[in-house]
């Protein structure tokens, strides 16, 4: 049997494992090897079949298991080695995932690529719990941004994204939350809604909602860490309303799991 | 029997039906009646059992099927009446999709929502064409904008989204599509990277690429309609790499279907 390479993006969803796409959930099935991010819910595995190598190589508190240097290298010598190998990465591949860069060194090696998009924590983890990120009247556009860019600072983009009405959602931004609430502080607009929400889609998510001025402190004193998706804007303000189940305004079990902090 | 009345808003995706979640698809089959749009792929409605009601409440070509007003008490009087209302929406149903307009009136009358989230165009139909929204280097950011708003103008958003780095995603601005480069062109941005693609994750994808100066034109040249997504920044360029197969830099059979316009 001839191998065939080929690397194959798939996108694992905010980590509710049926949130998966059906066409990921099939590209699991087909793989020769799995290589699996720290993000990417471990459930999803068994949609490969047994036998099939499941190589975790996530990075969980600064721990690295490998470096993206090491990571390519083995996606290019796994293809070659074994046919298809799908790397299962948390929400959608190119969102911050530097799922690129991994497409462009197997290309450069002959290695074929494929790209399955998942849902993307930006939209659904806020979504979730009753935070549209546009609605009429609350916001017309949505951004979203690294809290914590290649050179380790905020984003710049901050700045502007402080000034304008989109509904700004940050990833990876947990650790730099008092930085972030300074950048639109520093814009006026402490009384802004906000919210940060870890394990948004999973049984345990916690949350706490407030504003620019409040979100910090009141995230610390619920403990709110990575991985976490901040929202800044109106559209916040609008998961009181409970019109999901479990949304900060509805008294629900997710209540006592959360707090709304006005300042 | 007792009806339970429940809507359950379902995102169906970008097109392709494979890409609709496996919980979007296990919605599907419980459902007592669905209504779905013009942008929800029909394929879908295969998931609901037989004999359950299937109900078109889109537009097509400026033709409303109905109005939200209508949509929105359509939904709450099926709920009533047959229980589980699966609302089937093209994309993700909180981007753009009056989706939580929808929520908001069912919870006024006491009907329980959820939110099931899809694949965004905004995100998918890029990525598909080998323009991942981020990667390092090209943006580390993205900013969604509707090129047509509430008021039928194009958005504010976009003068200041053409003085920023971000990878900028217009959706349902194909019609809008010489405004919109304009605002770009007035900030300076005459070189930066454009594309248009037309039913982006669809057998029948169309798409042209250049840059803000020549993607007018060339899209009308082309003839690309609606529905279409607009992507302006750096990324675009990412997809003469080839990385995925079908990308507009490999040689493929979507090239027939394609042109790359250099201004």
């Amino acid at each position: 049997m001839t191998i065939q390479p080929k690397l194959t993006l798939v996108g694992a969803g905010p980590g509710d494992p049926d949130l998966i796409t059906v066409r990921g959930a099939s590209a699991l099935a087909s793989a020769d090897v799995v290589l699996y991010d720290a993000l990417a819910n471990r459930e999803l595995l068994t949609y490969a079949r047994r036998g099939v190598p499941k190589v975790f190589v996530g990075k969980r508190r600064g721990e690295h298991a490998y470096t993206q240097d090491e990571i390519n290298a083995l996606l290019v010598e796994y293809a070659l080695l074994y046919g298809n190998v799908v790397r299962l990465k948390g929400g959608d591949p190119f969102v911050f995932g530097r799922g690129f860069e991994e497409l462009e060194y197997a290309a450069r090696y002959n290695v074929p690529g494929e790209y399955v998009p998942g849902i993307s924590s930006a939209i659904a983890v806020p979504g979730i719990l009753g935070m549209p990120v546009t609605s009429r009247g609350a916001s017309e556009s949505f951004w979203v941004i690294a809290g914590t860019t290649a050179s380790g600072e905020v984003s710049r983009d901050l700045h502007i994204a402080a000034s304008v009405d989109a509904t700004v959602v940050i990833l990876m931004g947990a650790g730099k939350l008092h930085e972030i609430v300074e950048v639109f502080a520093l814009h006026g607009r402490h009384a802004t809604p906000a919210a940060i929400i870890q394990n948004g889609s999973l049984p345990d998510a916690r949350f706490v909602t407030g504003t620019v001025e409040s979100i910090a402190s009141a995230a610390e004193e619920e403990g709110i860490g990575s991985p976490a998706v901040i929202v800044i804007g109106k559209v916040v303000r609008l998961a009181e309303l409970c019109t999901i189940a479990g949304s900060p305004g509805c008294s629900s079990p997710s209540k006592a799991r959360s707090s709304i902090h006005d300042s």
